[in-house]
């Protein structure tokens, strides 16, 4: 079925800002779901079509959902994708660069070297296989959004608090760090913001949870603005933290991108607020 | 050295309010130790001291501290412990159960037919192979204070939003889950309170984290006060929920009960300030 990093992203920031995205599909990729994104408004100039098969990947969750097995993973097109903006796509003032090769992501960020706003994700096998390549992409971002056994891997630290103030020191003045079911965690220059995981009354399936956290993140950051000074207001972090949970706990709720063929900003404005009134004291 | 969950609870909520303990002893108890629990106006009557040993357990850690293996469980003078409550304990309106076989845990709370806010604790063990005591145990409860582990195992639900409406039906209209570093969970009437964990740079030794989280949750209740109608005003209990956390994340910070020797209110309050600006937005 119809996933992938950028699929997620785009659907889930579509309810916060205007999305164009840059990727490649092979001659196997349905109609009805290129459908989908323009639907929501996403900018597919930046869709590339190559000859052969769409990436896929294919896993299974642990009984309580906090663990995944990769049962196969093909690359097709993907293998040998080398992104370029369209012209249209390059005074953007965000750039939200998903989990690819870090070259590629370095490649794509010096295509737009006005972006206000950078950030990305990476993985495990980046970070132990392509350390080197992966510190000085991430030396030029503002923000980096990992899950916690990729902080822990990638600062060396166990402790998160410790893991933070040595990744923040790679780069990044802004670091989420996720931790599934548990919630989120932002460090920036004001502090530590913690945000719990919304309790959902069934976790049909997780995949892309993460994707779609950033994507509420990023395009809640979007949508409030940034100032000009480039001082992020942390009450705009933490609003945008707190969408990204949202966004990440709406993606569980059904199979696949499901969710977001019915989503509505209502829903995720009701959701935001459900957020206040579980946390405050 | 020193343990015991009635230890852990004595010493943390007398940073809140009078303790008067009822528990046992055996003749090696160290004349420091009973200084220590004096010095924090302790009330020792109920402290009964018995020919034996005392009560000895020995564990490990696992090295994210999540998990923990017993080594050793010696029940000594406690295997035939049968608690009497001192008169002058009979009044008070706060009961706190530790987590002993819930038999007792009942025969306490008959001992205290007038209390107007019974809680307490328990686990595992006596989940499984207790259950019906268990169950009759709790349902004269007005709160249960357990993991996340045990409510699961409690209510058969592996999801927690499910496993606490169970177990509410169970008898405790108030239910805290814990959830390690993660935080814990509040449910009543009101709907769902979550906070998080206080991140710590160093967790040294989380033996008894849980216990002094619940002193600090009752401590901080029996500070407030009820009031008449037995309506439990939702601003109490999630204060007393971040009250708990600021005490079971103190109790971490160094081996055993050290913590307790130097603890001040003043930091105590600290920290709970620190909890609000982790978690506004």
């Amino acid at each position: 079925m119809l996933g992938g990093a950028c699929t997620y992203i785009a659907l889930a920031a579509s309810y916060f800002t205007t999305v164009k995205i840059v990727g490649v599909v092979g001659d196997d990729f349905a109609p009805q779901d290129t459908d989908l994104l323009a639907s929501r408004g996403i900018d597919l100039e930046g869709l590339e079509r190559a000859p052969g098969k769409t990436f896929f990947w294919k896993g299974k969750y642990s009984p309580d959902m906090n663990d995944r097995e990769t049962l196969q993973t093909d690359l097709n097109v993907f293998a040998d994708f080398q992104p370029k903006l369209p012209e249209s796509y390059k005074k953007e003032p965000f750039l939200l660069l998903g989990n690819i090769v870090p070259a590629l992501q370095r490649d794509v960020r010096q295509q737009m070297p006005n972006a206000q706003f950078v950030g990305g994700d990476t993985m495990n096998y980046w970070i132990s296989d392509f350390r080197e390549e992966l510190l000085k992409t991430i030396a030029g971002w503002h923000c980096l959004i990992i899950n916690d056994g990729e902080a822990r891997m990638l600062s060396g630290e166990n402790n998160l608090r410790k893991a933070a103030a040595k990744i923040m020191a790679m780069g990044p003045k802004i670091l989420v760090i996720k931790r599934g079911e548990y919630g989120a965690m932002l460090f920036d220059a004001h502090g530590i913001f913690m945000a719990p995981g919304y309790l959902l009354e069934q976790v049909f399936d997780p995949t892309g949870a993460g994707d779609s956290f950033a994507a509420g993140f990023f395009g809640s950051i979007a949508s409030d603005g940034l100032d000009a000074r480039h001082e992020y207001d942390p009450r705009v972090l933490r609003r945008a933290v707190i969408y990204g949970s949202v966004m990440g706990s709406f993606c569980c709720e059904m199979f696949g991108v499901d969710r977001f063929r019915t989503l509505t900003r209502e829903e995720i404005d009701n959701r935001f607020s459900e957020f206040k009134a579980f946390t405050h004291f």
